[in-house]
């Protein structure tokens, strides 16, 4: 039982009294989803015991490469002149899921009916930094900023969306500090995400490359933030577009984020399809395979090219690299 | 060659056209140490071609768990009236090596001669922050902080250490934001590197918990300013205590720090010897296996109980987990 098993015991730790995630573990050492990762911190509770983490069976949850991309009524990554024939192409082409944009939220009958007639789930919302007003200095904005994301984990909940993805502040939205923003955040997600639950969806950060937004660049970063927060609706998501520019490591990235990484944006180095530069995505896949992941990889980029040719051969090219993931 | 080989090829990014860890390798993914992680990443740079990271035979390297412990003419670890004293104990107990703190700035002569009468090596010089002064917002004392700096670089490489330990800033000693911290450290770091790896040594960051300083607070963002320094003098360090609080996953952080971590700390979560609390150094340490770690892990840590019997304890616990840290 060496070797492969062991790479899934991954720790993880908790500050808090009560992790949401696994309540019989020590605050230091919680198991992640289905795996005994805990066995050597419990045990090393009782200081000097030889810690046997080895002697515990590891079953492993099964992961699979679930695709989704971005598509709206307008715009979006997939070709069509409709909701419809878009979504329409996606589920032709093999994808499980579709990702929409913010102009569904009071607009959310439109696309449940057209969603309703395919077999694909809703991955996410992608909503953005509502103007950074949750983070703003002026604490009217605040409490506006608190009011739109309230309603829109509402609409994520009706479409059955793992998740309603937010970004802070984009830079130049807000005039507070790292560490202000931090605050404000660990002040007001658990709020938000207790909502996010209730509606059956979830709050997703997402961190962003140095020049879209200096707030939350890392992975790490947003999952200490999740973890500080300790709420089951506070989650995030991890883009490899974004990711190539600020992680050393897309490996170490999303062991990181484990638990609370509900959500991932699929493009190049360039930022257009997989496989359209030289990106690789076998260390990231690999990641998702040894967290466990189960939620949806999703199309945030540009095409060069003919869409109707190179989005199918990116799906190929991605399912190539999965199966290269080997853990 | 499937399974445990492949959890050696770990892909690692860098922005600079110029990789100074691996020349040939593209920018996107470089080799880590002596393992062939480029090939998925090479090869996908003919896009769509199918990627055969499994078929690269993949040499493991050896990593060993060396221990170091701090200790100095004054204060440390180790117990001892006299440096001798502590050094030769440490000897005795196993020790590979030996951290000294920034009074050997200065008394070179007194710490080689000491240490020449044993075997250990010189880890580390725990050097600090000089009072922020490299990044305070008095430009003056910018000046004297890199003059001050660029001695104690010199003083460790004069010990043979791996790297001197610095910390940018305690909370309190500077004015400056995040983002303005790190940009004087890309704009000063490269030139103290060169002086560094002239001197035979390293510049190694320490990021530190949120409560000692705001700056710094993960190993992956420590890596990132290492990328982007892109100097094989800057590099970084790790501390269990601190990532006990500041990140979600130990092998994730070291995973991220990757090629640029040169020195670990050692303290249990309520920093006292390994051992002596819950905290679990298992998936740590199989980190620093998976990144093929070469240098030294050292205490840093206060002591509950008798030393002369608590210390070689933690040392074959610390053992203990080594070898349960399977990856």
């Amino acid at each position: 039982m060496k070797g492969l098993p062991q790479m899934f015991q991954i720790e993880k730790r908790n500050r808090k009294k009560t992790p949401h995630t696994c309540p019989k573990e020590t605050p230091m050492s919680i198991t992640r989803r289905g795996f005994l990762a805990g066995t050597a911190a419990s045990a090393a509770a009782a200081a000097w015991s030889p810690v046997r983490a080895a002697d515990s069976p590891t079953p492993k949850r099964e992961v699979v490469l679930k695709l989704s991309s971005q598509a709206g009524i307008k715009g979006g990554v997939i070709p069509g002149a409709s909701l419809d024939e878009k979504l329409a192409k996606m589920e032709k082409w093999g994808f499980d899921a579709v990702e929409v944009y913010r102009d569904a939220v009071g607009d959310e009958k439109t696309y449940l009916d057209a969603i309703g007639k395919t077999q694909l789930k809703v991955s996410a919302v992608c909503f953005g930094s509502i103007e950074g007003n949750l983070v703003s200095e002026i604490p009217e904005k605040r409490r506006e900023g608190k009011e739109t994301l309230r309603r829109a984990l509402e609409t994520a909940g009706q479409l059955g969306a793992v998740g309603l993805i937010y970004v802070p502040a984009f830079n130049g939205e807000t005039k507070l500090t790292n560490q202000e923003i931090r605050q404000i955040l660990l002040d007001t997600l658990p709020e938000l995400g207790e909502h996010a639950a209730k509606a059956g969806t979830k709050l997703l950060l997402e961190p962003l490359n140095r020049k879209e937004a200096f707030f939350l660049r890392q992975l790490a970063d947003a999952a200490s933030i999740c973890r500080d927060c300790n709420n089951p609706g506070v989650c995030m998501m991890g883009d490899f577009y974004h990711m190539g520019i600020e992680e050393t490591s897309d490996l170490g990235a999303f062991i990181s984020a484990g638990d609370y990484l509900h959500h991932v944006h699929l493009a190049s180095r360039t930022r257009v399809l997989p496989g359209q530069d030289e990106r690789s995505f076998v260390d990231g896949f690999r990641g998702l395979k040894m967290v466990g992941y189960q939620d949806y990889c999703s199309f945030e980029c540009g095409v060069r090219g003919d869409r109707d040719v190179e989005i199918p051969k990116s799906m190929a090219f991605l399912r190539d690299q999965w199966e290269l993931a080997v853990v």
